[in-house]
């Protein structure tokens, strides 16, 4: 698979708000995945969990994870993110706001919970467009 | 997470042509994901790839697998599925054609490589309905 830095077409994809499946390891070292917001942002992948997600333990245990961003409406374009969570702010609540804001216009709903934030640094990535290799390395 | 039979509510969202993501196991462990058409049928889940796919060598190696599931055109409603592939079919174009109708109507347009089956028996599983739980154990 490529390495980073990805070609432009995918940057500008992966800036929208669409929709995403995290996949990371349980203790037991079988794949856990679920849907998700992010960010795309310098880089790196942000997501951000409430503090008592069993994902952010399992991501406190093993940093390796794989992101699959899909288009929103456009399912048969989709890219995969593959890398290890590099660094976690234990206080994010604006994170999540600012989250929010990107995939609904508003401010996160929920004040009254801990929320923690995983940056996800990029080792690797492939892509898709309906049945074929979307894009190729920059 | 609760253990199968699914509510009859999540059993008919799956049984939609619905967008999916699955994850599986890398050899040295880590995360591999990917978007991908599923079946869901008589409870467990079938997905079927070309020979030459390396999801296919991971999954000979390691059958461990969770695949998300999003509502088409809304994300917000999801159910993850988790368990293992308890069967392959090595010679399965007839699989990918009844996969391809489901999806678009039309059979596979990919007639010269060999297609794989694989057949997930479902574990355990979570669904998610914008920011809650999504229907209980059956």
């Amino acid at each position: 698979m490529p390495k980073p830095p990805l070609p432009a077409e995918l940057e500008e994809f992966l800036a929208q708000p669409n929709p995403s499946v995290i996949a990371s390891l349980r203790p037991d070292g079988s794949p856990h995945s679920t849907a998700t917001w992010y960010l795309w942002e310098n880089g790196r992948v942000l997501v951000n969990m409430d503090e008592g997600r069993k994902r952010l333990a399992y991501l406190r245990r093993d940093p390796r994870v794989s992101i699959t961003v899909v288009g929103d409406g456009d399912w048969y374009h989709h890219v995969t993110l593959t890398g290890r969570v590099a660094e976690l702010d234990e206080d994010a609540l604006d994170d999540i706001d600012r989250i929010s804001r990107h995939y609904t216009g508003q401010p996160y709903s929920q004040r009254d919970r801990r929320r923690v934030s995983a940056w996800i640094e990029v080792e690797s990535w492939h892509s898709w467009a309906v049945n074929r290799p979307w894009a190729s390395a920059a």
